[in-house]
């Protein structure tokens, strides 16, 4: 059973609604439009992205459908067309749709989805969309970066009494375990998604015993086998460490090996250090240390610096939110319309440079060295372009136009993949493991310097040549 | 029909069910336990908060179910009890809940909720009341401050494409309108709480069209009294508010009279000001500017500071994802537990004081002076505890001690109300227009060096002398 069962064909903006109706009372509601998804730049924070939520957007799509209710509450706000409520009635996604795959390594200015659909179709989808892809991708993005930072630690998602909602929870843990973390604390995700769940107790349970001792040897009995004791309600060197040793003593007495502890509190360094020191002297070398508590990228990359001996990370609030950049920023743009038969380019202007949009129909293609195997770029390109793999490519900066580089002896891999054909969906979703694999291979096609979290260096998301000339013939055109 | 109609029983983390597991086969899960909801301190951008999200915590509460499938899964897990499988499938909650009430004005420390409940219940459900309790304090929080900035300029939601999840746009919108927002985009928010709906249209609309003057002639064709234009797809001044003016010239002539426009980018002060000296020497004094783009509190209250001409602000990003700490960070910590049948007050310690508790079953009082009806202060006492209003009260800061006050003449409000008694729900939630009426009301009580933007005088919330005494008590125990 699908988690999300209610119908979310009303979560649209009112003015895609007002929108579509003007469209259709004008009877252009049939012509033919295409919108880009994508953002415009990186976050300070983030210098890649994983692009997810694909599956969602299909269920999404497919699942369209106004109820009763639904047009009779859209007919008490009076601003629609009785013929217009009556298409909707009827209303059924008919466009094509391109998407790349979840997992993928992201730039910002590629286009991550193309949907081609008749305009008042187009319009109506965009709000839900970028609901689902700008969230998802913001959390894989964010959890590919503290993976990163743990160097092989495992980091598990303990953010759901912190997430935005149920949804943010229970698509978090999704996005988060398609970048590749280890689990969830989350129970519903793992019912729906298959994700492990992981998780041992609180300081409260602590709390309602008499003793610390108490408590612990209650929870080693009910789980001998996956014994993992939180040390730090009291004091964690003073008691919490000597008490679980008492307890893993007592473990392996009657068979068992413990999993080991969790820290939640004080300096994880100095206390990590000391806690395996007592943990090694006793003879538990191979019990873990977990540590949680306010934990981002950061804090992760600043402990491992200092030696800390942790194991696993339990990170919440600052993944599952993206803490200090909670949306990615991604748009819905025209990039072509029908006008009298045909399909023109289309753009939008703004003084900021940044903020104006590539005109045309455009494909996105990853430019690998042959030699290597690492990605050199991304090159975004017209659709019925056709890139000579055997030539020497001249990449320009799209904004700095007069730094360039060229690249031979390199092979191309185009990005996006078709999604819906004429309102069918023509394309079956990996399972979440197959995500998971593909992000991380992904993640390895790129040079480390691409990653680094702090100042990394850029990677080139190039226009080409014809793309590029046929913006500035825009750029020309409105600025004369 | 309700929104929410999925079962949420197993949105908890594994942790609570295993502890749940435990306490039932050591026969304790009965034992009764007391839980406070509150958050540890404000964050550096947010001076008070605004209690949000009851009503969804009863709801869950009274749809508490584990369903077959739900048991499959958790008996998938290895991990729990048969005996505990069983009790799960009977599960009710059968506890009491004291809760603020939706809108209240809250601060630091203070319990936001009550639970009393058999241990097992107690923890099954804290995990859902503080996703649910978190998210909608944060929204309806940072709404007040952007209103509070935007001084009697309307804020409409304009986030749901930013919303992290659909839960978050929708229960977002909730919670901002509770604050006092004025309306939403969000459709399905609209339908389901009745709040309203707001738009216009967007720049992809404009260029749908061959020039802006169609498009503009076109919306305002569609849309005669409602007709608000946005002018900034090409060029704000040079072209879309001249066009703008062409329209509500048409408009005019057929009987009706514009709303307005919206100006989504550029520099919001200057444009407003220029757009407005243009609307008014053509004789729309009336017609409003609506402006967006990356809005929050402080750009607002620096555009009116610098004169800028804006009747409405419409926000997204940054209200619906509360920006700059996106998780409230409210906790759920035991401070009483039945022992050999009697309760006992239970504290958790912790080398930084903001995170020891404070032990015992809890009440909260605002204090508030009888002449100017303003509150003082609030204050934290025992449950059982009886505050003579007519005796002078010495307050004191509850780490900085010998910081204290005295206040006499005032009147005291009790602000836990009861939600649940024995497990039946007793509360009934009031209208989203009464608690946003309260909200306001709320506010008033508090003076304006409260609500300050930047470096706010801090509100008192002090501990009772009986509460402090049972406190130093417990911290003088444990750190002997």
């Amino acid at each position: 059973m699908k988690y999300n069962q209610r119908s979310l064909s009303m979560m649209t903006d009112l003015y895609q609604l007002t929108m579509m109706n003007n469209y259709y009372t004008l009877g252009r509601h049939e012509d033919k439009a295409v919108f880009d998804v994508f953002y415009r730049k990186n976050t300070k924070y983030l210098s890649y992205n994983v692009f997810a939520g694909l599956e969602q957007v299909i269920d999404y799509i497919k699942g369209l459908k106004f109820a009763d209710d639904d047009i009779a509450y859209l007919s008490s706000l009076n601003l629609f067309d009785k013929g217009f409520l009556e298409y909707l009635k009827e209303f059924k996604f008919s466009g094509d749709i391109y998407s790349m795959e979840e997992g993928s390594i992201i730039f910002p200015q590629e286009p991550l989805m193309r949907i081609s659909a008749p305009l008042a179709q187009a319009q109506l989808i965009e709000t839900a969309i970028l609901n689902i892809v700008n969230f998802q991708t913001l959390i894989a993005s964010k959890t590919s970066h503290i993976i990163s930072a743990a160097k092989g630690a495992d980091i598990l998602e303990f953010g759901l009494r912190r997430a935005q909602g149920c949804d943010a929870g229970f698509y978090g843990a999704r996005a988060s375990y398609i970048a590749g973390a280890a689990g969830t604390s989350n129970v519903l995700a793992g019912k729906h998604l298959g994700i492990p769940v992981k998780g041992t107790h609180s300081h409260s349970y602590v709390m309602s015993f008499e003793c610390e001792l108490d408590a612990f040897m209650n929870y080693a009995k009910a789980y001998p086998d996956t014994c993992l004791l939180l040390v730090d309600t009291y004091n964690t060197i003073e008691s919490g460490v000597p008490n679980a040793i008492k307890v893993f003593d007592q473990l392996r007495k009657s068979g068992h090996e413990p999993v080991g502890i969790r820290i939640d509190s004080g300096d994880l360094a100095y206390i990590s250090k000391k806690a395996r020191q007592m943990l090694d002297d006793a003879g538990y070398e191979k019990a873990q240390i977990c540590a949680s508590g306010d934990l981002d990228e950061y804090v992760i990359e600043d402990l491992l610096i200092q030696g800390a001996k942790i194991d696993s990370f339990g990170v919440g609030t600052r993944l599952i939110t993206g803490w200090d950049n909670p949306a990615l920023g991604g748009v819905y743009k025209m990039c072509a319309m029908e006008q009298d038969g045909e399909m023109q380019p289309k753009m939008k202007f703004s003084d900021n440079i940044q903020k104006t949009t590539n005109p045309g129909v455009k494909k996105v293609y990853r430019i690998f060295d042959k030699i290597t195997g690492k990605a050199e770029a991304d090159l975004i390109a017209l659709e019925d372009e056709i890139i000579n793999e055997s030539e020497p490519l001249t990449l320009y900066d799209p904004v700095e136009t007069w730094k360039s580089k060229e690249i031979s002896n390199f092979y191309l891999k185009e990005l996006l993949v078709p999604v819906f054909k004429d309102g069918k969906a023509v394309y079956k979703s990996p399972s979440i493991e197959e995500m998971r694999e593909k992000c991380k291979n992904n993640l390895e096609e790129f040079w480390d310097e691409y990653k680094r979290l702090t100042k990394p260096h850029k990677y080139k998301v190039d226009l080409s040549d014809k793309l590029y000339d046929l913006k500035k013939e825009f750029l020309q055109k409105n600025y004369k």
